[in-house]
């Protein structure tokens, strides 16, 4: 080894390589996809991000990666693995965007992703080189998407593994109602303690509201205004606040929103202007 | 630092050590097992496989392991506590199998794994110069079992830490009945799915069949043959496949065969053969 | 890069940053926090503690941290948070004890590790230098937490976050009751296999009990004198015993006390002197 390869080694950083699944940990998948891994490129540093996502879900796959992938470094390989059409004819993936790469299956897992980075381009994984010499019927994460994860990160490109995917597939996210005095949304994800996220974004709330005061209604409960921190109220009290997404959040200070509302995914949170009493004479 | 050193430095790999207990995550006892070895060789890669065994029961363990560990690379350390007779007579061991090294309680978690890896020899730990100064009554995982494994990842033989073990316990699996009719197994594991892997491993299977037509019979539902991929049938649909881990499955498409069938580990799943109607007026 | 920078690089370790918070792992909340160190020290090696804390409860936390935080290596940084109050007045915190760095919010979390190890001062984070652009109102784990972690990872010293805090805020832990027949504790802890360690020291059940013989009364269940192993009683008996932490659990072997005498948190676990029947008669 001469200097100038002791010196380019030194200044390589290890590939950080992230597994999101819906695998769970009680049983062997996750192990196994991590051991693929390392077989294939030792070096990489493994990063779990959740194996907890809803089993057979893809939406919300999409829109924890759509929160998650942005904060890493370029360079970072995402591998996603929501899978329940495994072994059908839905294609599995290699692609780049905004500088980070991506493997999974293309069902839509990284589309919202995508949206908000800068694509580059996908690819179909199908040469066999960079797969196991045997891919089973039921475990691709093993079998196909840790293989060419461990082939990205030992730096091969992405385009090495198939021919272009033109036309990756995409996942609609429902949007808000805008009308002049109401703006109505709806919940998109319940956290662990409770606090219930919507597709409202800031920007928007603002430009609806234009600086007047407003109403949220959720589980017919209203909530005047929003919050500045959830220690504004009362603990256990409710109150609808921007959270770290952006989005406009119902929750309850030290306590679940989902449990005392009973607030849930896919319900309807409205906001409504705050007609003024001394201007309705007028009109 | 002498030059050569330098290049010895960059070309060894740091070393990988796993951890798979029945500790859950919710007490310190992983994260102090990271700790012990991360204090006796910094450069560990520690490796989470599952920290979410059934309490107290090896056999799953020993399944979990001999699924996952033979895809590690070679080197590997792993570290394994189920261990329901701690601070009782069972030895603690090191053992070497299939170029990758094992580290637990010698009562047959790594059993299933020397089975089909070549096994180098086990080793019990007794040796005090590589245990903390202290063995507490009850967490031999972090005084006894976390530093053999950072020793092992610091270059040291197995052999060294005490007495051979000519005799490791080994577990038994409940083998499948075959009759010229009929293949009986059962059911050994039921993943996060719902997902129900049999006894019943594809060689044996297709041996058995020899190429003729068979039922699967399973929880009073009978199953016509075996499927390609989980999407050959409707959605909830029930059907037997062979799995990523080469045994027979039952599972339903996108559901669970658990929750549906009410099907569960130890119950029998029985291969059948179907009858020629037209050659039975034959015989 | 000149030699000697090699040989820097070389011999300096990658820093360990652990993380511990009451996140759970179905949100994108760790693995945001992750990203956001990792862009900031690429080297840093991540170590997962725990993220299954109980949610807004800051005792439990810190139980879990002075359990698990002394078995790790000098230079440690440990990231925590268990943060009820976001977004309010308590204060972001960097501090130093015993060798290693601690990143958390000041709301004791890290009080009962401080108490232990040598305390060697505590500093706000405020420099914004040091955070993220913007800071959310809900999540300073990510926006805050994890970018002070990342550059103490990178190298720098923990006071120039900001001003010194002289007075972190600290957790009082229950003591026991100490009569001259009777020594009154209760449980701290419950942990997977429910087992329910106290509040009795070793150290201080001994000095107590002075070499005479005593029981140990729990749910109204009489256990006589401490056991040295789960196994020295039947399968599913009931027994006391000196844990891994030094202190005095209620147990069963192979089973749970917790479910077993429905035993919790906070219930009561008393010992008292057995009088001699024999020396009955002379007093």
């Amino acid at each position: 080894m001469q200097k100038g390869r002791v010196l380019t080694a030194l200044r390589r950083h290890d590939p950080i390589v992230t597994l999101t699944t819906d695998f769970g940990l009680r049983d062997p998948f996750v192990a196994s996809m991590k051991a693929v891994i390392l077989s294939i490129e030792r070096r990489a540093r493994l990063v779990d991000l959740s194996h907890e996502l809803p089993p057979h879900r893809v939406l919300p796959a999409a829109l924890f990666l759509r929160e998650a992938c942005p904060w890493f470094p370029a360079g970072t390989i995402h591998v996603a693995v929501v899978d329940p059409g495994v072994g059908g004819p839905r294609r599995p993936l290699v692609a780049k965007a905004g500088g980070q790469l991506y493997v999974g299956p293309d069902n839509g897992i990284f589309s919202l992703v995508f949206q908000r980075a800068l694509f580059e381009g996908a690819w179909q994984i199908s040469d066999p080189k960079y797969l196991l010499p045997k891919i089973s019927r039921t475990f691709h994460g093993r079998d196909l998407f840790a293989p060419a994860a461990a082939h990205l990160a030992r730096g091969l490109p992405p385009n090495v593994f198939g021919p272009e995917i033109v036309d990756p597939t995409t996942l609609e996210i429902p949007g808000p109602t805008v009308c002049p005095d109401r703006l109505a949304g709806e919940v998109l994800w319940v956290d662990r303690f409770g606090n219930c996220a919507t597709n409202l974004e800031e920007d928007q709330v603002s430009r609806w509201a234009a600086g007047e005061p407003f109403t949220i209604r959720a589980a017919s409960r209203k909530i005047r205004g929003m919050s500045e921190s959830y220690a504004s109220v009362p603990v256990g009290g409710l109150l609808a606040i921007f959270n770290s997404s952006g989005v406009l959040e119902i929750a309850c200070n030290r306590a679940s929103a989902h449990e005392a509302l009973g607030l849930k995914e896919g319900d309807p949170v409205v906001l409504e202007r705050i007609r003024n009493p001394r201007s309705k004479g007028k009109s």
